[in-house]
């Protein structure tokens, strides 16, 4: 069963976007957008999707896509706690018909009400409830979690700070991981996609060694997308810092708890993951429909068809298993009461 | 001849470090520190690098070293423009010293006396003096540049702006590169050598492809070190979101202008460097002394030895002489002028 970890709706119907808009400028005005103003129809559901992701699955081979809110679109820093709670309610239900109406191809990841600055805590209560209303009551078998709600400034403290402690017991009582993933940049300094993400990944991973988390957390599973951002690339450069600083070496301090996607459009790059991270420690994903979307004219293949990149590269039977979905079978273990689990 | 173009000098005399902390002390107390009461003799200098950098230099086999100020103690958020221009001067005369002392072993590279936020602007005005009088008086052939001098939240403008115009100006008339890099972080999300350091690469790499900079500065050249950040592993996404925008390939609207180099502390980093980035834009570095500073027990070698591991991969000839000194000269060119160059 091949599952790709990393998938958002970035195709969701236009009205999702405008009510978003909408809930944006009316907090301006001091007045709130109720979510049930929304309406979307099954049929738009599944147009969106038809010609999206579902026709991709079927073209690329992929046989479930575990599945979020778009990233960016999270923008945590617009609003108050309110605001970002009705917008995770909304962006979440909606996630939860796509994998209502297409329960063998769609796992639900939410997205979490987070804040920045003198909200965070409140809003970390908030996403524990919400975690938790998506997981019992709609599903889902994860979530998003951003390490920069300011969106491009990098305001709040390191994941492991205490202040996250409510949503990680919660994480493990429900056992679900969280892919962390920042959302869009406001800073013109740092691009979104090609930026802010990378960096996002590769702070949370330091801040992650650097810690006793999973000393406190010992079942806590985390997924770092986009392959890691930088951190295999100069997987030297870790483990040299680990052992400079006295720390336990990274596959004892970390890698029984973090886990990487495979969210990078060359082959180069992936047989550089694939060489210098465990397999047991790889996702397969592709971020699609995602950041990059045309075709590369050096394989004739889109960028993000990750699968057709995989498939040429060397791996044991046993790592190629893990690597397309066992692995995913481990980390988001819902999807095996979910009955998607071979 | 193989020169390392990104060294720092942290090893610097104790007395350098006590002048720096009695200068930010002293601001806070309405006062300053005068630069000429610092005082370090040429035997401590030479003490400094000689059972450091020079030693290492002999036993790894390098010929010279592009030498600038330890980076992260820059710490360009601390004081006010003259804080900073009072601390650049210290800071660069010392490598001046160095330089003088060791002509054939080090090249100087200047830290600039930038300022975050309001100061900006003034501070940019000020480095262009200070590149003036370390080139011109100092015979140093670059300067650092850091493309967030607020130390960890990247609240400056992107390195395109217009206000960094006059230092580019002064870049291109003088032929001296600039290497693009962060100094300290004093955000505790961020850590600095392993997170803030790669990001402040990927943020300054992404500024560089989505503008027309090396339209107005045709010559101007720009060195990102720490193997480019999550640049060549993510080299893909970066093809990918160029042709995306329809903006020109990475190769036409960078490559001409922008180097990488090899401080990446492990084999399967470099190999992947040198797979995707044309030898051309790759120069040979290991940030020695620097952020790693031990033994990897995988090679018995020291983690930045980056010299030990390129000697162990295949490059044809001409691609190994361009990368390890060919390259240098070009992009440092005033090497050539200082008699250096073969």
């Amino acid at each position: 069963m091949i599952i790709d970890c990393h998938g958002h709706f970035t195709t969701a119907p236009k009205a999702l976007g405008e009510w978003r808009e909408r809930q944006i400028r009316a907090f301006g005005e001091g007045v709130r957008v109720r979510p049930d103003e929304l309406e979307i129809t099954d049929g738009e559901i599944r147009e969106a999707v038809g010609d999206g992701q579902l026709r991709l699955q079927n073209e690329r081979g992929t046989d479930l896509t575990v599945f979020s809110p778009g990233a960016g679109k999270m923008a945590h820093h617009h609003g108050d706690e309110r605001t970002s709670l009705d917008w995770s309610r909304v962006a979440n239900d909606l996630i939860g018909r796509v994998c209502g109406l297409f329960p063998d191809r769609f796992a639900g990841v939410c997205q979490l009400p987070q804040s920045p600055g003198g909200a965070l805590e409140t809003s970390i209560r908030n996403s524990v409830e919400e975690l938790e209303r998506c997981v019992e009551d709609l599903g889902f078998v994860g979530c998003l979690l951003n390490p920069d709600p300011s969106d491009g400034f990098y305001q709040a403290p390191p994941l492991t700070d205490k202040v996250y402690y409510p949503l990680y017991e919660k994480m493990v009582e429900l056992d679900v991981p969280a892919m962390i993933h920042v959302a869009m940049s406001r800073n013109d300094a740092l691009q979104g996609t090609c930026a802010h993400y990378l960096a996002g990944d590769t702070a949370a991973f330091m801040q992650l060694c650097t810690s006793n988390l999973f000393e406190d957390f010992p079942e806590l599973r985390l997924v770092i997308p986009h392959g890691g951002g930088a951190v295999p690339y100069h997987w030297g450069r870790y483990r040299g810092f680990m052992q400079d600083k006295g720390l336990p070496p990274l596959e004892e301090a970390v890698l029984g708890n973090v886990f990487f996607d495979t969210c990078v459009y060359h082959r180069r790059g992936l047989e550089l993951l694939l060489d210098v991270v465990p397999a047991e420690n790889v996702l397969f994903a592709s971020e699609m429909i995602g950041a990059v979307r045309g075709v590369d004219p050096e394989t004739g293949r889109n960028f993000d068809d990750v699968k057709f990149l995989l498939d040429g590269i060397d791996m044991t039977d046993v790592d190629r298993e893990a690597v397309y979905g066992g692995n995913a079978q481990r980390v988001f273990s819902r999807l095996k009461s979910r009955g998607v689990a071979k």
